[in-house]
């Protein structure tokens, strides 16, 4: 299997991305690597690797770049070409750390989406307090869904988590304003009927506040919403982080309290560090396309290649594939 | 002044409402409030006291009640009787802690709107690291809104923050998956351009992640997204005091930190308790119309009243009508 990977996006790039690279192919023995970006830069964290090319390129797409122009336009970012290697068949699938608009224009203009699957979706795992975690789609590559998108996302996170994840029969939710049926917007009131007729372990609508008491397995929602309660849940975990430690420093007696719970303390934040749980692929996509943390470590790509890897190793892509016609001769039955 | 309130409304009635009443009318010679429930069960709270009158009722709409059915059909039920005082303009206003849906069906078909406000907004403040707060709007009245719905919540909640809240050209912010303007939705990028128009202090797009660090002192949206955001803060908040509690009682170590940080830790809990700052009115309405947390002990009820006199006493809902004229002439100007 190869993987192509963006050496330059995400904010310790390239060296982070470079030695998570060699941690995975010194680690499978199945596994070639293709960075891409500047050969220089790559080579001062690895020597000649026989799993690992480098595919040399000096454009690259920053965070501050307009996503679908910079696609367009900077034909030669590292980004781009690392999107072509999938087209190409060079790359089974790929990997960026960097800008997150600009990796979904790559997938849908350049890998292309999966018959039948309208629009992709970014699905990271977000933490959970029994640390099993669960798949919220979409956070952003869609912002204004039709229900039909809606019943799509439940359906490839469905698959997803009993191939990749090993969760028997996930529970798949639909994020909405109050659990009993009949509840929320158009939106919702469309798609919960659309996701009662598909083959999946639907559980009806589930709200923001048991997100991550794993009330589910995998949570539906639009995009815009879905970027509302992430950005949420990192918000609210990072301002109480910054209370807590603030609490720590008052006097004498809590900066003791501190030293005496600081390894608890380390465990409670890591528990909800959601980087922990790999990147968040964008499904509906051809290929894997996998969307790694922008602060990620070399730790952090390693997770998002083994990831990415059990994606393809399962065959999350074509089972999503073939349950999608089903979907659509059900539909055309009707 | 005289304020109708629902004793039977929330998890601790009568008893707390009436206390809570008690502790007002004590306190404030210019009020008067109705109380409109079981009078026996009420007078086991209270004697006879000359700012407090009871209506008498032996119907209630309870949380498992379908909320414009119930409205409809238990027209004697104490939340319905609370209106009809509003509308009859035997009180100024009204306050209940019972079933929120029903508080805005109650607000809706009985109150009444203001001439030129389309719907109603549920506008709790939440809590800000610095102590503030923010006016988080709508977060669930309206789950299918429209843009010219957010900008009139633009104008409702700066109008409220600066007289009832005395912040000076309250920052009024578009909740938005970026910050750039242009980012977002249909629906937010159209606000986007109604809310520029307003003779307000707006502050442009406002992301999730930063609500709690008080990137705004008003933050409109969508109520199907306003109710994921508030509750995704409830959740997460929630998931990490309960985690945190936990991690104290791993082994000797952590219990004698606990002990030795406990004042602080609780202070930081009721830094997040947004009950602290009052209830969650219903701007749009020809009265204010507040609703309580469910959960409100005496203390809460006797804050709820507090603001609702300051939002009568302001003008509030005089000031929204009179900007909300102007602001339809300037639409039609154009």
């Amino acid at each position: 299997m190869r993987i192509a990977i963006d050496a330059m996006g995400g904010d310790h790039a390239p060296k982070e991305i470079v030695l998570g690279a060699l941690k995975a192919v010194n680690q499978f023995d199945n596994l070639n690597i293709t960075l891409v970006g500047n050969e220089e830069q790559i080579k001062k964290y690895t020597k000649d690797h026989a799993s690992i090319s480098i595919i040399h390129t000096e454009e690259k797409i920053t965070s501050d770049d307009e996503p679908v122009k910079a696609v367009r336009r900077k034909k030669k970012a590292s980004l781009v070409l690392m999107a072509n290697e999938v087209k190409s068949h060079q790359a089974d699938a790929c990997i960026s750390a960097g800008n997150t608009g600009a990796l979904m224009s790559a997938g849908l203009f350049i890998v292309g989406r999966i018959k039948g699957i309208d629009r992709p979706a970014l699905s990271p795992t977000l933490p959970t307090v029994d640390g099993r975690g669960f798949l919220l789609l979409d956070v952003g590559a869609n912002v204004d869904a039709k229900p039909q998108h809606l019943q799509q996302y439940g359906l490839m996170g469905s698959i997803y988590m009993e191939n990749v994840r090993k969760i028997e029969n996930p529970r798949v939710g639909l994020l909405n304003v109050g659990t009993e049926n009949g509840k929320g917007n158009e939106l919702t009131k469309k798609a919960f009927e659309l996701l009662e007729e598909l083959p999946i372990n639907f559980v009806g609508n589930v709200e923001a506040r048991d997100l991550l008491n794993g009330v589910a397995d995998v949570v539906v929602t639009d995009g815009f919403s879905g970027n509302i309660a992430l950005k949420t849940v990192e918000g609210t975990a990072l301002t109480l982080f910054s209370m807590l430690k603030e609490k720590f420093m008052v006097n004498t007696k809590t900066k003791i309290a501190a030293v005496l719970a600081k390894s608890e303390l380390k465990g409670l934040k890591d528990q909800l560090d959601y980087s922990e749980y790999g990147g968040a692929a964008l499904f509906g996509l051809s290929a894997p396309v996998v969307k790694a943390h922008g602060s990620s470590n070399a730790q952090a790509i390693f997770s998002a290649i083994k990831q990415t890897m059990e994606i393809v190793e399962k065959n999350v892509i074509e089972t999503i594939e073939s349950e999608v016609k089903h979907l659509q001769v059900s539909t055309e039955e009707e």
